[in-house]
């Protein structure tokens, strides 16, 4: 292992996609993968710890969550265990943790991963991720990892790649030419039919210098805030510093503040399986034990009769879920909530708009 | 108030039709009657008490529902309560009630009702049961309550009357031809066109003589368990006495096992607006606080779009029911069990018949 590569997990996300199993107190990343007994949080960390030094890998979470952390991960050191006071989005959270690494290490090369992707082959990931960020070290690029399409997904967003069609070769890192967050339907079967365009995965791969750069290039009114954080960084006044900073702070992603602006994005064509279950219909599509009918259940006792592809959550193993004649609905029962609604991942956020509602906070 | 009248409730049913909020364990009569507080059985006892000597009110449960019963009714007397080791229907229950009521009292006239029906108006009740049981006293006959029919339907027995469609006239009894019990609803329908048929609300009125008298003709099978009743009563071989007799004992109607047969079946037309709500659509349609969309809502905080004229329950009012798209279905939400299902009657109870099986005991 190279003892100048990091990992950077992002695990602050709010989970607000999967409510109500995820919850703002619960989000996904903290949660369980179906029957394993282990989060995706874990899952993320037990990955990277094949090829990237235990004490280089830091997490950076929202403050609430840090005991969640603590418990899932019981060997993280305190200084690899970066508290944002509120969620900023990510251009924020990639600066606290590149100043942060900037004074450990001004050669450090990371890679920055979100915590709750499903990925489907660890071994050709390793390979990847090395290979990208060896990439990124030596051309001093910001490195993308993207992933070939296999449907016209409007959950995702697409990078759209330098050279046409041909352009873009396995393992061979490619110039951007654009970035698209999540298109419509029609734009996303354009893309994908194009070949010119590959899922943005959302984990990057870049050195702590080259970033700090183009943030400083780009989202200055960021990086500013970081001004001074090095002698902040380990004293007292460490948790002052960020709360000040992330008072002044704006909302705004990597990708938006410095990806679709810089000269230097370029994307990594990975072919390790990836999904980010973002939605309730996406779980169901990569759920693994159907039923004859489609039916995704996860639940104790089941009574079913002509329903079909639906997806049946039950977080009470114990209790009996009798259900007849749905098709196509997400029935998800937890505790103190209860939703019955078409899957259909438009219709569902219609309706879960609904639960933004002053009265409905106690359920979020 | 005459002393001679007496009250026998049937408090003993096993409560399976509104599964899965009515249960095994706590059967429709026991449940709370939607927000008042008062349950069914509560309800029916203070509906007699105002025209019948309080003493002279008797229950009889099976011996499970014991501390149910007493917990309803503190007041109720320890020689007033009545218990079956286990159910064997109406017509053994009736034995039970009778010889003990004729060591007590050999003039005793009785009426005996179901404790879990509704009644609309208490008033024109008292009027009809006290007429029914004082027609019964004088011409001892065996008197039914009838109601008109004011639809076909197929969860009712119906009784025809002698003297064709004219032979029934409001609160002037009328001689029995024919009972039918649950007719299929193409029956049902030439049934209430006929008007010669009227529905069967098990409410009886009769002496305590004659109905020994019958029951001794028609089911000697039964009646023939209870010989030396009178004198095991109020002794210690008492509950020995009834255990045995109903270990023996068939499982029996009344109306079955008397009075199809008898030529003492009398009816007493009644108009005090009556309902038997054994299942969840007769629920639905006495249901009185429905929204615009027709939906029956018991439940705390709920979250509906593009739902209509379903069925709603939550037992735990501190939960969030989200519910979109759905139409004429039944959402049942208990501790240990939830039903989605149509509401449609005979698809419910086909679907309920998987309940059945010996895996779902402990949901029953």
């Amino acid at each position: 292992m190279d003892k100048n590569q990091y990992c950077i997990i992002m695990a602050g996300g709010p989970g607000t996609r999967l409510w109500p199993i995820s919850r703002t107190g619960m989000p996904k990343q903290f949660l369980e993968i179906a029957g394993t007994g282990k989060s995706f949080l874990r899952y993320t960390y037990d990955r990277y710890a094949r090829f990237i030094p235990k004490d280089n890998i830091i997490i950076v979470t929202t403050a609430k969550y840090r005991d969640l952390v603590i418990a899932q991960l019981p060997e993280l050191k305190e200084e690899n265990l970066l508290l944002e006071p509120y969620g900023r989005n990510t251009a924020p959270c990639i600066a606290y943790a590149t100043y942060t690494l900037l004074k450990r290490d001004p050669d450090a090369v990371m890679v920055v991963s979100p915590a709750d992707h499903l990925i489907f082959d660890e071994a050709i990931f390793e390979a990847n991720v090395l290979n990208a960020m060896e990439y990124a070290r030596k051309e001093k690029v910001l490195m993308t990892i993207g992933l070939t399409p296999t449907r016209p997904d409007t959950n995702y967003g697409y990078i759209q790649v330098t050279g046409g069609k041909n352009g873009c070769h396995a393992d061979t890192a490619v110039k951007v030419k654009t970035f698209t967050e999540k298109p419509d339907s029609e734009l996303a079967k354009v893309f994908v039919e194009s070949g010119e365009f590959l899922w943005n995965s959302g984990i990057f791969a870049w050195t702590a210098r080259t970033i700090m750069e183009e943030m400083e290039k780009y989202i200055p009114e960021v990086t500013k805030l970081f001004t001074g954080w090095e002698k902040a960084l380990g004293s007292k006044a460490e948790t002052d510093f960020i709360n000040r900073a992330y008072t002044d702070c704006i909302n705004i992603s990597i990708d938006y503040g410095v990806m679709e602006k810089t000269d230097r994005a370029w994307l990594y064509p990975a072919s390790f399986g990836w999904a980010d279950i973002g939605s309730w219909e996406s779980l169901l599509e990569f759920y693994p034990d159907k039923d004859t009918f489609g039916n995704a259940v996860i639940a104790g006792k089941t009574l079913m009769d002509g329903d079909y592809r639906n997806m049946v959550i039950s977080m009470d193993k114990g209790k009996l879920i009798a259900i007849k004649g749905l098709k196509d609905y997400l029935v998800i029962d937890t505790e103190d909530v209860l939703v019955i609604c078409p899957k259909n991942d438009k219709q569902f956020k219609d309706f879960m708009a609904g639960i933004a509602m002053p009265e409905y906070e106690k359920y979020r």
